[in-house]
């Protein structure tokens, strides 16, 4: 296999982050992530769910999926976690941007095995909606059987967070452009029953918890 | 220079789009993509800005950025831009998943060169912020010159747009979970000016009409 990219950050290094815990805090609660791999010589990159558990980071798919295979079969991966933040509204496109937080992992997938791997898809399902696996019931064995699995280590890593303000010449600040930060952030509308939703049932504390 | 990989959808081929319009719509308000290029056999995903004129996707960055520079080399491309637009509340885990909008458009990367490239550095920041051009200067030789502005053509693309209710088997409807959808979006708080902002500067119009 070819040596691994360097994960050591040169451009813009200043916003180079070493904390793992704030890695952490990203990989906890940004659900999507997108994944690299090489096909033919062709880069492709997917979204996909994401959660940590410790010190790996898991994706999950069908049995079905050609790229959940392709990684299973221990093909060089990077899973790239993205949250934007705001915009930066400069004084000048040149130095307009945004917030951001983004950090890339390198590794090969290795496939989870039971019994752990019940756990960990529970790990999954309650990242996407915390507290949800305490409302539904547990996978059943068709389905485990369905489901492939994927734990990347968190040992390659980079993450970059940008979260200046705008940093204008001074021959910008003396005119007459406007300045600063737009925070970005997701949120989450009314609940929407399914069509098929029986009455009587209420929405349940997972989804109020979402919409604090 | 290797095949292009397929871009025919083969899992969850229900979710296909064929329309152009949709993907349109979505590289048009996206403003991030994922980028993957190949770094000696390991697949590199770059989260960057991102914008649409015609038949094209826009990149830019600076002229130092060394997976630009790859790029402008004509270097084997993936585009991926994602929206996420809610989490689908199934009744189960394995049904549970998101509404998402996703396009991955694979090709090679032009740079872009003058005169035409005013026009399209002015696309990027028209979609970061709509309509900011018409309220800062014009950039300056010296920024134009530190900027790699590089277009890849919109033919080889596939779209996948998931918008539907949970699809729970009977045995699970009859049971006492909750589903629906949790529609989600991207919200932008009070604009924060910045620190070295003159007295006297309003808030403009570009970012109160992010806020609608």
């Amino acid at each position: 296999m070819a040596s691994m990219p360097r994960t050591r950050i040169t451009r813009l290094a200043e916003y180079a982050i070493s904390d793992r815990h704030v890695l952490d805090a990203l990989l906890d609660t940004a659900r999507v992530c997108h994944v690299g791999l090489v096909d033919d010589g062709w880069p492709v990159v997917v979204p996909t769910a994401v959660a940590r558990d410790g010190d790996r980071v898991l994706l999950h798919g069908s049995t079905g999926s050609r790229w959940m295979r392709t990684l299973a079969e221990g093909a060089p991966a990077c899973v790239t976690v993205t949250a934007v933040d705001g915009i930066v509204v400069a004084r000048s496109a040149f130095e307009s941007s945004m917030h951001y937080r983004s950090a890339v992992i390198f590794g090969t997938a290795t496939p989870v095995e039971d019994p752990e791997r019940s756990r960990l898809l529970d790990v999954l399902t309650d990242t996407l909606l915390p507290g949800r696996t305490t409302e539904i019931r547990s996978p059943s064995g068709r389905e485990m059987a369905a489901t492939l699995l994927l734990a990347i280590p968190i040992e390659h890593w980079s993450l970059k967070v940008s979260h200046d303000w705008p940093d204008d010449p001074d021959s910008d600040v003396a005119g007459p452009a406007w300045a600063g930060v737009v925070p970005m952030r997701t949120t989450y509308d009314d609940p929407r029953p399914a069509p098929d939703l029986r009455p009587g049932i209420d929405v349940p504390p997972s989804v109020h918890r979402l919409r604090g």
